[in-house]
This record gives C-alpha cells, structure tokens and sequence, in this order.
C-alpha cells in the first residue's frame, strides 16, 4: 500500500524536521480531497518524518472527519473546555522538537498554542516547499480544471448570445451567474468583473445598472469552482461593432497573449513568459496603459504559486497551470483583457481554455 | 479630529502592549471601510497606544492604499527585493517590546517577519479584543447590512415565484443567484444550498440535477453580499402541498424560532438562546433529529462572533446581529431550517430579515 504521506515525510526529511503540520485549506485538501472551514476552532493534522500522523480535530467535526480514512491517534476537543489539553495530550503521544508549517496557511492562534504544547519547538515556514506540492497538476487535477472551465466557457456561451445593446452590465452578470449555475458550478472562484467601456479600466469594477452602448467593449472576467477547482477567464467582446482604435488595442492584447503561449514549456521561467508578454505591449502604441502582470497559478486556489512575472526566476515544470492574461487599461475609454489557463507540457501547452479568441462582435 | 484609532489604542493600554498590528481581513475593512486581498504579500499596520501609526505596504498596491488616507509613515517593498528590509526599517522608525495581533487573522509567516524585525518582540494573541470591535455594529453597519438583506429577499421572492413542480434543484438555484445578482448583489456570501427533501437533511447539500416533486420541502440557505455585510438567511418551503408530517416538522422548527426571538434582548447569554431554541426542538417527537446550534454572529463575515450555542455565556449587547436558524434533519426524508439575520436592541430585537415564515406552498 503506498503511503500518502511520502511527499509530505520526504518534506520534512529534506528540511531536517521531525514533522510536518497542515491545517484546513487547499494543502490539506489536495491531500485528502475534502475540505474543512476551520473559522476558529483550531484543527491540526501532524505527518512525522516517520510513523503514524496524530490529528486534532473539534469535536463537531468528528463524523466528517472520520470519513478521510485517518490513519493515526485523533485528539478531540469540545467549544465548552477548548482545546489547550488536546494540545498538550497530542504532544505526550508524539515528542517533537522541530515542526514545519505552511507560513501563508496557518493562523497565529495555532501558531501559540502548538509552541505552548511543546516548550521550545523550532517551528519553521515551509510554505514554499509544502504549498509546492500543488505547482505541478496530476492528470486527475487537470481532468477536474478542465471541467470547471468547461462548464464556465458554456455559460459564458450562452450569456453572450443573450447580449443586446441597451442591456445593463448588471443584467449581464446576472444572466452570466445563472448559466454557470446551471452548467454546474457548485459556487463562484470570485465575483465576477462585467464591465463596459471605461468601467473596465478599473480594477476590481463592479458590474453597474448602465446600459451597453453600440461599440462598446464589454470586458468579462468570471469562472465557476467545481469538485474543489476553479476557472478564472477573460474575453472581451464588442457590442455591436468595433472601431479602428479597438481593434488596434484588442490585436495587440492577443498578440501579448499568443506572444506568451508561444514561449510556454516545461523550463522556461515566469520571468521568461512575462518578458515575451509584456514586451508586446511595450512596443505598441499603448505601452502607457499597461496595468499588470501576466498572471498566475491557478488551480484549487483562483491565485496561487507561480507568479508570472519579470523578476520571478522560477522555472515552470511540466504540470504547471497559470494564466495568461495581458490587458490594456484606458483611462475613461476601455479596458481589454483576455485571459487563457494553460497547462505546461514537455513540449509546449496546452491552452485548458478553449473559449475563441478572434475579435467578436456581439448584441 | 476624532481618532480613528481610538477604540484600538484603548485596547493597547488595556493589554499593557505597546501596539496593535492589522493585516488585512474584515477588522482592517471595518477600520477604512476599504479591503485588500493579501495573498502571499505582507501587509501590516501598526497602531501605537500613542503616536502615528506604521504600514507596511506592498509596493504594488501603494496607490490603492493612498485611497485610506494615511496618517503615519508607509514602507513599501517590491517583489523583486523582498519584504526583510521594510519590516527593518518599520522597527528602527518605531522601536517595540510589545505587539498585540489578531491570532485568527495574522498568518505565521507575517509573524515570523515581525518577531524578526523586533528581536525579543512579545506578540501576543489579542483576537478576542480586536474582532470584538466588530460585535456592536454602528447605525450605518445595520443600514448596509439590512441593505444585502433586502436584496437577498427580493431575489428569494422572484426565484420562489417562478418555481413549478419538476424543475430541478440546479435550476431553482441558478434562478436564484441570477436574481441575487440582478437585484444589486456585488458576490455570494457563500455558494448556495438548494436542496429538496432527503438533499436538505445533508450538511453542505450541492443542488443535484433532481427534479422537484410534488409532497417536497425544499430548503434554500443563501445570501447576497454588498458594500462589505454578508446577509444570511434560509427559508424551506413546500412544492404543491405539505402532508401532515411535514405541517408538524416546519411547525417545531418555526415554534424554536420564535422562542430564540422571544428571549432575545440585550443583556442575554448566548447560551440562553441556544437553550430557549434547542429546547423546543428536545420536546418536540423530533428530538432525534437536532444536528445544529441556533447560529451565529453576522456582519461582515458571514460567521463571527458571538456562536450562539449552549456553554457560551458571554453577554449580548444591543447592536449585536447573530443569526437565528433552528433546523431539524430526517435523513432521506425532509430537512427543515428558518434562520433569521437578528439585530439585538435594549429592548428585545428587530428581525432583519423580514420574509415570511408561515409554512408557504409554492409551485
């Protein structure tokens, strides 16, 4: 029987100690496919270098947790005693004197109470080594992304053939939010960006009650989390028609864009990827209405490791997924992204979206 | 000029430390009514019992944090150089013994920079007394949290109105973030549960491809967020008629309601609620099927303090919100739950929610 645990003790083996901890969050949910809110009852799962894992784990959620086939001893706790006797029955049954932990994960309040129960522990961050574990995707991941992008492609299929000028940005949202639901998603991976215009050279716009003019450009940023992964895609559409001057700025984001996918493949660095994007942009006539990076890993987390940008010398191995999104940002006359999750393969990529790219006029 | 770091300074001295730290998170979006996502880039401000206050800012986000008006010195980093050298310069422009953090909020690795930069720094945990700012809301906090409220109603309302028999639990669902989101909905508080009869008996229940049938409870849990409050609100309803069981389920459940809101006033303990609640459910034939406490605290993050639940006796103060919502669970045949968003006022309280909660047949 293999052991699930191997990555994690080899973790710790290289790091030189004696156990690794994981709490609720995306780490742990890779490694056990099932997720816990954890809000403020602590709860800690304790891999060693060698030997069973121990788990503290609160009270309530004990019937869920016995359904992730947990191999070693559980310490309980209650709201009502709280769980300092938890933590000191856990560190009587597995002595340690040094513990790695994910920095970017776990909270302060866990951080105090494992360094009371065992006086003295060296507790180290190893975030990057633990989190780093998810850079490269398994086949079965990349199944799973695949599908939540999937079913946000259809969705923002169906809400663009309902588009008509005169529609408000938030009537689109609204129509974009029901497709995806209704193609599967089980929530959003964030509130979704529908701007027109200049709302959409602002970032973080929120969708508002202003209707769609004729050769408007209507920027669409959204994705629906599936079985525990999450799509985030960018197109921007035209209403109606387009001019000369957006068909200049929306050639030049997709030549970013394809400038970016032509240089993916396992070995390349994110410094590389970004300087090919980028550079694009810089030679064009907009290179003032640069705002961003060219994007970021994405997976079970909407942002998560590695960041695609100059300066970042990380080099990206087959399995990676990050996305492509360059933009244009006009101050008060539009904002032009377009953004493809893309899967680094030996040879090259493959892009996991697959929404078309050529300029589209719509409504 | 009020100080607005009044309540934080007072909670400094109280602790006897010299200072308070912020991250970003809904204590910091309380403070400057502005919120920033954190991600893998530190971001702290330090408020002094007396004197200005300190930031550390990623460089990148500098502009956005001009927007908060500022009144201390920033230190910036990028990137490419690393955070070391401004959390140095931020200890050598504000010499430190003592820091109080909030220890659910404050991730290890900011911590780790802290306890770097002052050597010997006493951090302690002070969760408890930052968050509990967040316990009495203002005026201004009932208005946009009973704002997120209404529009999460008038989405109930349309999405119930257009509900037949044979629709399936997705589509029911995917009507109702449409309407959420089409009534002014800026994201999800969390991903909605839509669940028909045995489904609403399960905890997390995902809307499954299942049509509704006449005789089915179908429990919608949701709420819409807006301007930073989260509204949380649940109703169970009947398709084409409830049967006499059903009559007898949704009427216990609405009777431990009621009795929550019947004791509720300022100066009550959270375990007093709980009881009055629970207890009604206890007495009634369907004992066996409680799985839940009455609720929780409601604001900005859709579960805060204070968790109304036997063996909390902390105190309700008038401006407290917690939310009401007594279930029962028959496995494989119904789940019940009506939970109300409860603002607790000198006298008694006002149900923010005000959608009706007499059994209603729909369909």
């Amino acid at each position: 029987m293999t052991d699930r645990y191997a990555e994690h003790r080899r973790i710790a083996r290289d790091l030189g100690v004696d156990a690794i901890a994981l709490v609720p969050g995306f780490n742990f949910e890779r490694l056990y496919n099932a997720g816990f809110s954890s809000f403020e009852r602590p709860m800690v799962i304790i891999i060693p270098a060698e030997g069973a894992p121990v788990a503290l784990v609160p009270n309530l959620e004990l019937l869920s947790f016995a359904a992730l086939g947990f191999e070693g001893e559980v310490f309980d706790w209650r709201d009502q005693t709280g769980y300092s006797d938890a933590f000191a029955a856990m560190a009587a049954h597995l002595p340690l004197k040094s513990l790695a932990v994910e920095g970017q994960v776990m909270r302060v309040f866990v951080h105090h109470a494992l360094a009371t129960a065992w006086p003295g522990l060296r507790i180290i961050d190893a975030e990057k080594q633990i989190s780093g574990l998810r850079l490269r995707k398994t086949p079965d991941e990349v199944a799973a992304l695949t599908r939540a992008i999937r079913l946000s492609e259809a969705a923002l299929a169906e809400t663009v053939a309902a588009v008509k000028v005169g529609m408000t940005e938030r009537e689109v949202e609204s129509l974009l939010v029901a497709a995806l639901f209704r193609n599967g998603a089980q929530g959003l991976a964030f509130g979704p960006i529908v701007a027109a215009a200049g709302n959409a050279a602002m970032p973080h716009a929120h969708a508002r009650d202003v209707a769609l003019r004729a050769g408007d450009a209507l920027l669409i940023d959204f994705g629906g989390r599936k079985d525990g992964f999450a799509a985030d895609i960018t197109r921007t559409f035209f209403i109606g028609h387009a001019d000369d001057r957006a068909h200049q700025v929306y050639d030049t984001v997709l030549r970013a864009n394809l400038a970016g996918l032509a240089v993916t493949r396992a070995g390349i660095s994110a410094h590389e990827i970004d300087d090919a994007v980028i550079s694009v942009l810089e030679a064009s006539p907009f290179a003032d209405y640069i705002r961003t990076k060219t994007g970021h890993g994405l997976g079970r987390d909407v942002h998560e490791a590695p960041y695609i940008m100059r300066g970042n010398h990380e080099i990206l191995a087959a399995g990676t997924v990050y996305t492509n999104e360059p933009g244009l940002y006009i101050p008060d006359e539009i904002g032009v992204r377009i953004e493809d999750d893309v899967l680094v393969t030996e040879g090259g990529y493959i892009s996991l979206t697959e929404y078309p790219k050529d300029l589209t006029v719509i409504g």
